[in-house]
Order: C-alpha cells, then sequence, then structure tokens
C-alpha cells in the first residue's frame, strides 16, 4: 500500500498529473494539473487521489493520515517554495484552501474549508502584507467560523437553537447598535474570534486548534467525511454515482487581489460575449477582491486599451482623465498584461472555444482562479462558431456541438432593450410558453383586440385562457399572456405556431373578465395599462420596454447549412395555414408533419357550416353541412399542397371535441343562434349535450370519425380532390393522411376503410389517381402497447407526444399548473414533461411503438408531432430511437434542424 | 386423393366418426356422430369433411363433386333406408337439410338449405304424408326461397331495389288484400312457388332445378363457397380463425312433428331449470311444429305424469279435464316417453351436466334434433352442481368450473317476480351500473330522497349524475338512475358498495331538474311517477314491478366452500364504512384492499372541517382544519379495523380533486359560506380557483399530498394512531398505507417518508410501534412502465385498474358514453373495458408492472383493486399474471372467490 501513490502537487507551470486522470484525481484536480501543463500560473497546491477516499472509508482516519503524512508534508513544502510563504508565518504566512473533486461535479454537496493556516501569529503576517487589519481579521474571524462549522462539527444543538456563530455575530451587532457586518472594526472582529473559538471550546470540550498543520489534517480527513454526509449519499442516489468512486482533496494556495497596489483581481473574455467578435476583453480593478468587482461600488477598468479606450468613448470620459483615473492593465501593468494575454491565447487554443477568465494579481504576480467556456448570446454563439472554423481552430462537426439550439430562439424573436430591461419590474412569471418579447396595452377580449390593433395600437391579450374563438384576436396582439393553461395548451401551441410571444399559466393573475380588472398580488391593472411579456422566460412586467427586432447574420445561415449536411433525419413543421407554411419552407421545413385540419374551421362561413353539422339531429342533416364545408377544406388544402409542392403532407383528419366548436357565452350563444335561425335554448341543449366531463379523454379524435363517418369522408374527399387538381396544374403533392387518436386497430381498420373507398371513388370521378398514405398518430398509451397490430395496416406513425405525456402521466396540460411548477422545485420533476420529452416513461413507450410497428412493417415512416420535436434533447431522443423526421413549429425548425444535427454526431 | 374418406355418415345409433374427431368433422358433425354412438336417436345423415373444404378450394368445385360423387350417393341410399323415404317421391319423399359446421362454432355466418329434395313430386308425397296440404307447399315456397338466394344467389338488383321474393309476397299480400303470410292459403302458396321459380330464371337464366340431385350438390357447394364470403373472413378475423380449418358439410334427414295426430315435437330439461330440482320435465304439443310450442297458440302439455299433475294443480284444471284434453306424453305415448326418457338419462350422463332437448316424433318415431347444456337460474345453478357431486357424477373441481360467476348476483340482490315483468314496458336502457331490481317513485333530489325515504317512501333517485353530496340520498334510495357516467362513475361505484340496484349512462332520459320533469321519448315523467329498475340488465321500466328478496341457500354455501378449497389467490373488498365492511366479511372478504378515506370526508362535522382546509389560504390554516379531522378520521379507521381484526386493510390515502368537496349550485353555495362565516363571493372564488378542465387529470392523488403534505400527516397518523389504540385494546391490525396516483419513483418516496417519519413520532409517542407497509396504486401507466424503480422503495403494488384503463385508453369513465355503446355495437370493442379488463392493452401494462415489480422485489405483494377485480374473465386473468389478490365491491365477494378458483382449476 505505502508504494502507492496518493498526492499530485501542481504550480508553476509543472505537475504531476494530467487532463486524462479525472478517475483518480477528480474533474478539478486533473485540470489544475493541466492548466500547469499549459503554461497557466493558477495557485499552486497538490491533490489527494479519489482511492485515498475509499481506503479512507475502509481503513478509517487514523491510519489513512499515516500513509499520507510524509507525501503531505512534502506538498505543503512544495507550495510554501513556489509562493514564498510559510504555514503560521507573522510575516508571509502560507494560507490554503481545502475542496472537494469527484469524478463528476457535485456543486455544494461536499465540504470545503478556506484561509486554512490561519492562527494569531498568521493574521498579524497577512496584516503586514495586505495593510489591511480589518480583512486579515475578518479572514480570520470566517477561517474560525468555517472551520468551527465544517471540521468541528460546532452547529445549534436542537432545531429550536440558534447557530452559535450567528448568535456571536447577532450580539455584536446588538451591543454597537449596527445592523451591518461591515459596521463592526477590527476590535470587534478580534473580540469575535476570542467568542467563536469559545464556542468551539463549549461544545467540543477542546481548545480550537491553532497549529496549522493540525488544522490541515482537520480540513483533509472532514473532506473524506463529507463524501459519506446524507446529502451527498442522496445527490449520488439521484444522479447514479457509485459510492466507490470517492471524492479527491485539493488543497491550494490562497492568493489575495487587495494586498496593496501591486494587486489586483478581474475577468476576460477571450472573445466578445454580446457579438462573438474576436478580440480580448474584460475588466479589472487594483487592490480588490473578486466580489468587488461583482458589487459595483468601484468602476472597474478595462483590461486592454483598445477596450479601455472605447470605453471611454461610451462614459464620455476624457483621454486625460481615462489615463489617470481609469487606466487599462495593458498600461498600468505591461508585464502582467502580457502574461495574462498569453495565457488568453493558450487557454483558448487549448479549450477550442472561447474562455471565460478569473483572475487575481498578488504583489504583481499573475495567478489564474477559473477559467471556463464563456457564456454568449446566441449571435455570439453563430460568429464564434463561424470563426473558428475559419481560424482553422475547430472542424465543422466541433462548431455544430458547440452550439446551444435552443438558444437560436434570440435570433427568431423580438428581445427586450438590455438597458430597459434592468430597471424593469417583474409583476409575475409563468410559462415560457413562445419565445420572443412584447409590450402593449391588456386588453380582455379576443374581438376587442383586433378592433384595437386595426385602430393601431399595441395589444397584449390578457386571458384566463384561450380557446379557438380567440384565434382573430391573438393574431391582432403582439403577445399573449394566460392566467391558466401549460405548455401545451391552446395558447402555447397557437402563439407557437403563429411566432407570437406567449406567457402562459401565471398563476398569480386574477382576472375579472365582469370589471375588466387583472389583479396581481392585490395591485389592479386596467384595460390600456402597458405591460411586457418575455416568452423566452415566462416574465410579465410593469410597463412598456422597448423591444429590438431579431435579425439573421449569415453566420447563422452558415451553421444552418452545416447542420444540414450532418443531420440524418428530415425536420418538418406543424402548420395548416398558407402563411405558416411559408415562413416554415424559408426557415427550411421539409414537409409538414401535422397539419390540423380544425384549424381551418374557426372562421367565417367555415365557423357556420361546421356549427350546422354539430347541430344535425341526423347523418342526413350532417351530410348537407358537409357539402357546404368541402369546396372551403378543399381549396385550404390546396392552398398548403402548393406552398408545400414537392414535400410530404400530414394531414391529421378532425381532433377536438365538437364543443370546441360551439360558443360556451350567453352572448355568443344569442348570436349563433341568429345565425342558424333557431332558438338560443336550442343551442343552450347542443352546448350542455357536448360538455364533457373530462374533454380531453372524450369523444373526439377517430372518436368523432367513427361515430359520424360522413366527416371522415368529406374530409379525405376533400385532401384528394385538392392533390388531383393540383396534380393537373403541374404541382406535386404527397399526401399523408392520418387517423387521430388511435386506440386500436380496428378503430384504425375502420376509418382506412373509408378513406380508401372514398379514394376510389375521387380517383373514378377524376379519371386519375396518385399515391397517398394511411397512417396514425401514436398518441394514446394502448396504441403505442398494441403497435403491431396498428402498424399491419397504417402505413406510418406519427408520435403525438402531447397527448401521450397526457395520458402517460396522467396530466392535463391545461390543469397541470397547480401542481407542476412545485413538483418541479421539489425536485420530484427535473422538467415539465410537456417542454422535455420524459425519456424514462413517455419514452418508454414511444420506443416500443416503434420497434413493435417496425416488427411488422420493417420500413414503417416513423416521426413525432408534438411539441417536443422542437426541443433540443428531445430531438436527440427521436434520433436515438429511429424516427425518420421531427416535426415542430415553424419557429422552432432552425432548433431541430440543429438539434438533429448534433445528434447524429453524437 | 381417392381413397382419402371424405364423408362419414351416422344414423340408427351407429356412426363412423366420433366426439374426437371435431378437426375433420366440425363441432357439430363429430356431435351427431357422438350422439347416435350413445344410443341417442338423431335424423340420420352424413358429414362431409373439412378437409374436403381446403380441397374444394384447391381444386375448384368440378373436381371435387367428382371425388365426392359416389360417396354423397351412398350416403345418400343410407338415409333413405333408414327413414324408410326416397329423394323426390310423391309417397314417401326424403327431404334433406344441408347445413355448415366448423371446427368451432360460427353462428350465422355460414350458409344453410333446409327441405332440400323438394319438388312437384315430393310436395305431394308430403301432402300424403301429414294430411296438411298448406303445410307442404308452405315448406316447398320456404325451399325455393331459400335455395334461390342461397346456392342460386338471387338478390335484390342494386340497394335501391327490393328482394325479388319479398316482392312477390308483398304483392301477392296486396292483391288478396291481407297483411299476414298465416292469410295465404294454398292455392296462393301454389302461385308463390311458380312465381319464385320464375324470378330465379329472370335472374339466372336457367330453370328452377327440380331434380333433388342437382338441388343437394348445389347446397353442398354453396355451404362450401360460403367459407369464403366477407361475412365468414372477417369473423374468422376477428376470432382468430385460420382459413386452413374448413368448415365440414352436415346433411340430415328432415323430420316433421306435423305429420298428424302420431307425430309432436316439445322441449324438455333433465332437471328442473328454475330450481335446479333432479327431476325430468318438459312440454309437447302433438301434430305441431317447433315454433308452434314457442308461438304460445296452444297450450302445451306436460311431459311426465307428474309434471302433468303439478301443472294441473296450478292451473286448476281438473284430473278428468287434464287426462282428456292434456294427458302427459308419458300416458299419451308410452313407447316413445320410455325412449325418450332413456335417452335423457343417457344424454345427462353422458354429457355430466343438466340437458335442454329438443325432440321431435314423426310418425311415432323419436327423434332428437338437439341437446345442450341447459340455461338455468342461479339457484339451479348451484343446486345441480352439489347435487352431481353428491350422486357421483361430477368432481368437485368439474362442479366448480360448470358454475357462471356472475350469476351470482341473483342470488344476492332482489329479482323481479318473473310473472309481473312480462307485462312490464321497457322505457330506456342504460349500463348495467349496480345489479339488482327495485322500484320506487322518481325523486330528482338527494335531499329530498332522504326526507322521503324517512317519511316511509320507496325512492328512486333519478340524476344526470352523482356527486359526493347526494351519498346520503343514494343510501336512502332504493335504487338510482342517472342519465350520464360509465360502470365506474361515482353513482356505479358508490351503488355497488352499498350493495343496491343502479342503472348509469342511460342517455335517452333528459332531466329538468328547474320543471322537476323527466323526459324519455317526448314521456315526461315527474316527481312521484313510479318507475322499476334492473341493475343486473340496465333496463328501466314504468310503473311498479314486484321484486323478490333474495335468499341464500345451503347449496350457495357449500360452492363457496369449493371454491375456497381450490382458489389460489385472496380475495378482498373496496368498503371503507363499518356497514360495508361486516357485509363483506360475512361474504368472505379476507382483508381489504381498497379503503378509500374521502368518502369518510362527505358527512355532517368531516364536510366542514374538510371545506374549512381547502378555504385555509396557508398552511397553518391547513393543519389547523387537519387537527379537528384527525379525531373523527381516527375513530373511521377504528371502526373499520374492528371489524377487519386480524385480516389486512390497505388505506389509501387522499385521492379524488379538492372540488369534490366543496358545492357547485348556488343555494349550497351559500349555505356553505354562512356556515363557514365567509361572504358567498369567496366560496364562488375558491370553487372557481378550483376549477380543471380535465378533473381526472389533475390535481389529485399524491399531487395533494406532495403539495399539501401536512394532509398526510394527518392521514398516517390517524391510521397508525387507530391501530395501536386497537392493538392496546387487544385487537389485531395488519395496516397497509397506500399512497395513490403515483407516476414517478419520487413522488412515492416523498410521501413515504412522510409516513414513516409520522410513524416514528406515533411509536415514540405511544411508547409501542406495530408493522405497516407503504405501498402504491399503479394506476398511471408511467408508474407500470417504471414499476422496477418504485418497488425499490414500495412495499406492495394495488393495480388501480379503473383509471389505468381510462389512461391507457383516454377514455373519461364519465364521458365515454358518447362512443363506447357505438363502438361496442360496431364491434370495435368487444366489451366495456371498464366492466372486462383490456388483456391486450390495459393488461400488457398490468403483467409489465407485476414483472418489473418483482424484478427488483421477488415477493412483492400485487392486488387489483378497480371494479374489475369482481369480474370473473379479469379474476382469470390476475390470478394468471400472478396476484396475491383480487378486491372488489362487497357484493361481488362471492363472484370473485368462485372466479378464483375457477382460474386456479383452469
Amino acid at each position: 500500500m505505502s508504494n502507492v501513490k496518493r498526492v499530485y502537487t501542481f504550480g508553476d507551470k509543472k505537475a504531476e498529473g494530467n487532463t486524462s486522470m479525472k478517475n483518480l484525481l477528480g474533474g478539478k484536480g486533473a485540470n489544475l494539473a493541466e492548466m500547469n501543463l499549459i503554461g497557466v500560473p493558477v495557485p499552486p497546491g497538490f491533490t489527494i487521489t479519489t482511492d485515498t477516499c475509499t481506503e479512507y472509508n475502509t481503513l478509517g482516519k487514523d491510519q489513512v493520515v499515516g500513509l499520507l503524512k510524509a507525501d503531505v508534508e512534502a506538498a505543503v513544502k512544495y507550495v510554501e517554495d513556489i509562493m514564498g510563504t510559510k504555514f503560521g508565518s507573522n510575516e508571509n504566512p502560507c494560507l490554503l484552501s481545502v475542496r472537494s473533486g469527484a469524478r463528476v461535479s457535485m456543486p455544494g454537496m461536499m465540504d470545503t474549508v478556506l484561509n486554512l493556516g490561519m492562527n494569531d501569529d498568521a493574521v498579524e503576517g497577512l496584516t503586514k502584507k495586505t495593510g489591511n487589519a480589518r480583512f486579515a481579521w475578518d479572514s480570520y474571524r470566517r477561517f474560525v467560523q468555517m472551520f468551527g462549522g465544517v471540521v468541528l462539527g460546532v452547529e445549534a444543538k436542537s432545531k429550536e437553537d440558534h447557530d452559535p456563530f450567528e448568535e456571536i455575530i447577532h450580539k455584536a451587532k446588538e451591543t454597537k447598535g449596527v445592523d451591518l457586518d461591515t459596521d463592526l472594526d477590527v476590535d470587534d472582529l478580534k473580540q469575535m474570534v476570542k467568542d467563536f473559538k469559545a464556542a468551539c471550546k463549549a461544545q467540543t470540550g477542546q481548545e480550537f486548534p491553532d497549529d496549522p498543520w493540525e488544522q490541515l489534517w482537520g480540513g483533509i480527513t472532514a473532506v473524506f467525511d463529507s463524501w459519506m454526509n446524507p446529502r451527498a449519499i442522496y445527490y449520488r442516489g439521484m444522479n447514479q454515482i457509485p459510492e466507490e468512486w470517492g471524492t479527491a482533496v485539493n488543497v491550494q494556495a490562497m492568493v489575495y487581489g487587495n494586498m496593496g497596489d501591486n494587486s489586483g483581481t478581474g475577468v476576460a473574455f477571450t472573445r466578445d460575449a454580446a457579438t462573438g467578435e474576436n478580440i480580448f476583453n474584460g475588466e479589472y480593478l487594483i487592490n480588490a477582491q473578486g466580489e468587488d468587482v461583482v458589487a459595483g461600488v468601484r468602476t472597474p477598468q478595462q483590461i486592454t486599451l483598445e477596450g479601455s479606450k472605447r470605453w471611454a468613448k461610451l462614459a464620455e470620459v476624457s483621454e486625460e482623465e481615462r489615463k489617470s483615473n481609469f487606466p487599462s492593465l495593458e498600461e498600468l501593468m505591461p508585464t502582467v498584461y502580457q502574461e495574462l494575454d498569453q495565457t488568453q491565447k493558450n487557454l483558448e487554443n487549448h479549450y477550442k472555444d472561447m474562455q471565460d477568465l478569473e483572475f487575481t494579481i498578488q504583489d504583481g504576480k499573475l495567478w489564474l482562479l477559473q477559467t471556463r467556456n464563456g457564456k454568449r448570446t446566441a449571435a455570439a454563439m453563430v460568429t464564434i462558431a463561424m470563426d473558428l472554423i475559419r481560424e482553422g481552430m475547430v472542424d465543422e462537426k466541433k462548431a455544430i456541438l458547440m452550439q446551444e439550439p435552443a438558444k437560436l430562439d434570440e435570433l427568431l424573436h423580438p428581445v427586450f432593450d438590455k438597458e430597459a430591461i434592468k430597471s424593469a419590474k417583474v409583476l409575475a412569471k409563468g410559462l415560457p410558453a413562445s419565445p420572443g418579447a412584447a409590450f402593449g396595452e391588456v386588453c380582455f377580449f379576443a374581438d376587442e383586440a383586433t378592433e384595437k390593433a386595426a385602430a393601431g395600437k399595441q395589444i397584449i391579450l390578457v386571458r384566463v385562457e384561450t380557446s379557438p374563438e380567440d384565434l382573430a384576436g391573438m393574431d391582432a396582439a403582439k403577445g399573449i399572456l394566460t392566467a391558466r393553461g401549460g405548455m401545451t395548451s391552446h395558447a402555447a401551441v397557437v402563439a407557437r405556431g403563429m411566432g407570437k410571444c406567449c406567457v402562459s399559466g401565471a398563476g398569480a393573475i386574477h382576472i375579472d373578465y365582469k370589471t375588466r380588472i387583472m389583479t396581481i398580488d392585490g395591485v389592479q391593472y386596467r384595460e390600456g395599462d402597458l405591460i411586457s411579456l418575455n416568452g423566452t422566460t415566462g416574465e410579465v412586467y410593469e410597463g412598456k420596454i422597448a423591444t429590438i427586432d431579431p435579425e439573421l447574420s449569415g453566420d447563422f445561415g452558415g451553421i444552418m447549412k452545416l447542420a444540414d449536411k450532418y443531420r440524418k433525419i428530415n425536420v418538418r413543421t406543424n402548420a395548416e395555414t398558407e402563411r405558416d407554411c411559408k415562413v416554415a419552407r424559408d426557415f427550411g421545413a421539409e414537409g409538414i408533419g401535422l397539419c390540423r385540419t380544425e384549424h381551418m374551421f374557426f372562421e367565417g362561413e367555415r365557423l357556420i357550416r361546421m356549427r350546422e353539422m354539430i347541430l344535425a339531429d341526423d347523418e342526413a342533416g350532417r351530410r348537407e353541412a358537409l357539402t357546404k364545408l368541402l369546396p372551403i377544406q378543399r381549396q385550404d388544402f390546396k392552398d398548403v399542397f402548393k406552398v408545400m409542392a414537392g414535400l410530404p403532407v400530414t394531414v391529421r383528419l378532425l381532433d377536438p371535441p365538437l364543443h370546441e366548436f360551439v360558443p360556451h357565452e350567453e352572448a355568443n350563444q344569442k348570436e349563433m343562434a341568429d345565425q342558424m335561425g333557431v332558438s338560443v335554448d336550442v343551442i343552450k341543449a347542443k352546448v350542455e349535450d357536448l360538455h364533457e366531463f373530462n374533454p380531453m379523454l372524450g369523444h373526439r379524435g377517430c372518436r368523432l370519425g367513427n361515430t359520424y363517418p360522413e366527416i371522415t369522408e368529406m374530409q379525405a374527399r376533400a385532401i384528394l380532390e385538392a392533390a388531383l387538381e393540383l396534380k393537373a396544374e403541374g404541382v406535386k403533392t404527397l399526401p399523408e393522411i392520418m387517423i387521430p387518436l388511435i386506440g386500436t386497430v380496428k378503430e384504425f381498420k375502420m376509418q382506412e376503410e373509408i378513406v380508401r373507398d372514398i379514394a376510389e371513388k375521387v380517383f373514378a370521378e377524376k379519371g386519375d389517381k396518385l399515391d397517398y398514405l394511411v397512417g396514425t398518430m401514436i398518441e394514446i398509451p394502448r396504441a403505442a402497447l398494441t403497435a403491431d397490430k396498428i402498424s399491419e395496416v397504417a402505413e406510418f406513425f406519427s408520435f403525438g407526444t402531447n397527448d401521450l405525456t397526457q395520458m402517460t402521466f396522467g396530466y392535463s396540460r391545461d390543469d397541470a399548473g397547480k401542481f407542476l411548477p412545485i413538483y418541479i422545485q421539489k425536485g420530484i420533476l427535473k422538467a415539465d414533461p410537456f417542454q422535455v420529452l420524459d425519456q424514462e416513461g413517455v419514452g418508454q413507450l414511444v420506443e416500443m411503438g416503434i420497434n413493435k410497428g417496425r416488427s411488422k412493417r420493417p420500413d414503417l415512416k416513423v416521426g413525432i408531432c408534438g411539441e417536443h420535436g422542437g426541443e433540443p434533447s428531445s430531438v436527440e431522443f427521436c434520433v436515438r430511437a429511429g424516427m425518420n423526421y421531427v416535426s415542430c413549429s415553424p419557429f422552432r425548425v432552425p432548433i431541430a434542424r440543429l438539434a438533429a444535427a448534433q445528434a447524429a454526431l453524437r
């Protein structure tokens, strides 16, 4: 055992480990080693291996400390030598941090101790070095508190008791009559250190350890112990991390940027995170700690001279003033700057991506504290990727994999002006139902929204929920806000289709239609009041926040082209209007995966005919109304087929329950009665008759087609006649007729037979024929379970994962808002399953459906047309599951293209 | 090929085939042979093998007729010899029937021709033999029509045209100015035969074949052809019958009971079908056809002397009159009677069950036309089975397998008086939601039902649907009728629990609460009008129909005891009141599989406290109300545990959405407001807030417990405190705490942790502990899909197949009434999946759930608590799937016990 290497040192651009040793050194330890190897100046230190943690758990503390002793002492000596410091010195003390570091990051689950090595001598040394007694004593105070809590286990005696350290702080402030920690002076802090130590002794019965070595062993063993604390065990259980992996311990020299005017701290980006421009940039402060940069009390200075000049111009600061008060690091500390610049180049070259760095300059010496891939805007994301290709830094595949597909939304929709949003007040938060930003006047009724918009006003339509009757008003509004409904509610689905900003299910909003008042947290908002919506985050703001329209760069087109080169499945769209189809085709859609025919029935004459059919008492009456609907629907299909010439179009037959086509408000019922020439009571009776307790599980989908076959007949005829008429005009169509809500193969067969019969008739009448498919949506769990039966007759499957999710979870998408947010907050669900496909449960049914389906029909065409078809992780699942295509709303097509390419490359 | 035997003769107590040759001779052919072998006089004939059908389909008609010719001619000769008849004879014609007969019965799917051999000579012969020219000519007319349609394919020329034969009959009656076929005389029939033949010639261009041989070959090949008709193909597809099986053809001599006073016809039972008494009985008519017995124009006579005397006594007929006008067969034809009596004994001995016989006496010679296991009442079913054991005719296992478990309902509930029901008028038909019969006055409101019942009236509660608020009124009523809702609607479930008659979802009924009028088919029924309900059939009758109360015989007890001896799984009950628990225990329940705690909250103070909790704005308010509920619920559990002492009791935590506990009608909302001391607007706002679009998929089950953990805490405490208090009294309890509506294992874990924490607290407080289990319902598809994860923590599974069926099919049990009846009628579904478990779809999830569950916890206890737990075929599935128990409503416990025994024996 004793000739096993347990301690790996790093520092001064040398290291015993490297990045490939993650299993042994943990993720952090391996990276610290690697950074040294590529010449990055990181504070020196050493890593105790994960295997030692396992030894610790079997052999126990004493034995492992024995095994480590010589190596750790040598490693500390190594650190002291590099830093020129000495453990416990009253001149130049060596202070250390002790941190955990497992193979994979387990943020916050294990223990950390900072400023280790502090005692009455070291605090003197730190005071001398920094010239800042308060800082030194505050560090001492923090160290005793942290070490006392983490290593000595000092804590509140019972749930009812206070934490003893917080109690002491509280009393000290009370005695002095101040509110803030920062109001305490050096003497107060000195007293506090004493009191803390006394509190530790009171609970442990031992003196607080002043010996730095005793502190160090305490810190190391505390980190090992924390691998087995309940929090970490729970986290491992949640994330399938084996206990045997163990954690490494990283011990590293502390560095301070507030040791005088020769010290400082800053953050930097290797490229511009907003635009993607290849320019090194960042900010720093002299004689400061990292938190001072963040706090914004002092104005940070620019790192580069060029950046500093740009800043001065914008801030209207004269060159003279700039030079004297806000010089760049490049000017102030040219040597440090040169090293930093070289380091950033090294890092970008090494990580092959834009880096976000944190550094500290201690006594004129540069130390890198952290480097990571920098966060960036969508515009920067595509520009940086294309630049990196052009610079030969990454290949096309890597560039694609660097993208975050969901971010593309930012490029396709308006966003809030960054300055304007800073001072905005959030009123409520709902679901990010449809991305983009908008402001406008509150309006509660769809018809009024249409009028006001026509009169030139910007409108935000605010409803408890929307229904198909509100379609025109939704189209006229700039944004839509609902109090109820989830990610696949009517409002959400329609808004996404329109590419319009929508926040749904904002539960804090109470709407009183009668008084035309919306109340949020007791505050009333009336018609005409201005509000703003962020559909990308779900936030609702008070007042008007300016928006910026999207602009598509050449780099966006470049990335899309690359995505198409590498992806292996098709991307279609869910659309049914000529306009949406055109948008989708422009975004690269390769067909329609879901054309919801019912959306064609909600306006004008269509709606009247539809209602005539619903009111009819018998088949003859229904047929009469359907005959009038036929030419209208046929024209709709011609419009769609024309835009989609040469591409497949999947048309779903009538799906929603009929009650969606009848009005539920008295006034509208009267209007309908007049239109139909019947009494209001007849309408009311029909509406009552159509009422269902759980319409989502009711008389809809193929259940309509099987109880009223004449509806299917009319729709099949409209589709095939439209296709044949276009054929005569030389337009190629590929119609795919989709039967919705199939649960048993017989349901499908009955509908299929109707379609085939009609097709024969239409072909005979027109004296011409064409190829078409008849397939089904798999959206009922039973359809997935019996997919082998269904695929014997169905020519394609399209997974309707909205409904499939509803029924697999038993969650109504319109009602889940009552508990889903709580479920996500409590960690019961990792994500809203209506946004991100639940691969564990719903995904099982999808895979079962595909495998069973292809067991009988190996070349079965399979796609997805639920909202998940535009969500990156779900798209990846669809690719893995072997689908032929995904289909999503038009504005999500680019996201799906990119996600599909990534999936193909992974 | 030619030395293959294709024709098997039977007759005169000899036969070439036997019962083991079903594959070759078809079911019917093998049985006809077997009957001869056991000495039953059946009309002689022959069977052409099923293999010949297959030859027919490959070789074609001509070749197969060639292969058959010699054998068929010999076989006809054999028949003629036995019968002493001759094909086409004008003295004693041989007339034949030709029928299909596959391995399994395919009723009505293939063709039949009767009276084959009829022509102008034979009709003369038949007239002479029967002395009944009208009968002879009517037989001739029927033959031409049947042969013309079936063999010659004469039919209406188009959908718009009439059938040519019906057209001729219609015209004949019109010309003569009569309404009924029976008003036509011999001359009319003679003309009709001519016209029919002409019609055949007109369509086929050929003379109608008068040659008996030509007729016979036509009949035989028509039957072979009908194996491939679309109807038969469809039926085979539905029932998985392979095409290769083919059909046999059975040719048999026709016999007539109306050939004079030495002929007759009758039906008989080897035992009493009503009481089960072991006494031969039956009725006959001299010089009559089978249809005359059924028509009831003449009074049938009794077969046995004893029966005849019994009849005379009941009918108040003097012995003299009886002897002269209604003599028994035993007296009138002693030899024939002796043969019949011997035959019935042989048959019962052979089939080991009570037989229902049809016989004809032609010219003093007895012919058996049919024998089958006789239909019987539930009382007869158990008595016959126990008698057969006592007589040594069957063993216990056979006796159990002879039972129809579902029939036991008849023994447990009132039934209509048989005489009274005969003249009753059916008003409407709904679902047979809860068995039994009842009559009473129509009452539309639950509270009024309670009052009226208290005043001594018999009430039928009539509602559009029921809700928990109606509980007391339902209990007070004799029967419940609803216009909406399925087999698992609130009304149905509650009524079954109470053992009370209920018809649900009677869609023809329209109820206007305002005017207090129910309209059926345009007829109005008012409060106080009498109606009667049959909950076993779903029929609703006008007026009062007397009912007979059930009486349990010793034989019922005997069968139940046997069932318990052989069944291998336990039978529990779904119950939550002391009364229901007692009933269930009396019926043999071995524990409670589902105690629905919410049913405990719907009355009096409980409801007030529940509403207080719902109205509370925060956790503190909810806790306060729950504290008041605790002692009430604890007492409820004590009551249940006491009745179930020593048996396991599965308690389901709160399941329904909270809106079920608040009133939805204005008046009740006002009442609640007064009770709670708040304004009506507060109540309305809460009700509105609790509204859900699809409550079945909403905020219920463990979603309540996870958003309001304090509810779970209270319930767990009530259960465990109750159990410990009883333990102190020496009562043994086995509580099983069941978390409802689990979809993810984390949902379960959170609830389980709460229960375990509370348990530790309660045990500490009481200074005692006990064993208890924490498990879950598997009722969400996702739970079945991830059952391996869930069983790592859950100690038992109970399949909630009501909800599982809802979500697997996507059918709301409250709304499916709109399409389920049509689906069943169209053959899309074989049965209502809420009544009979869908083994193909839902069953897959159940099996998956069990297998996955036991993969992690091999001894996982598994049961079912959906309504299917009391349905025989579903119980059999549960046994096969390896469940430990089924649980059903108290009155279904005997059925489940019997079904479980049958499943164990199969």
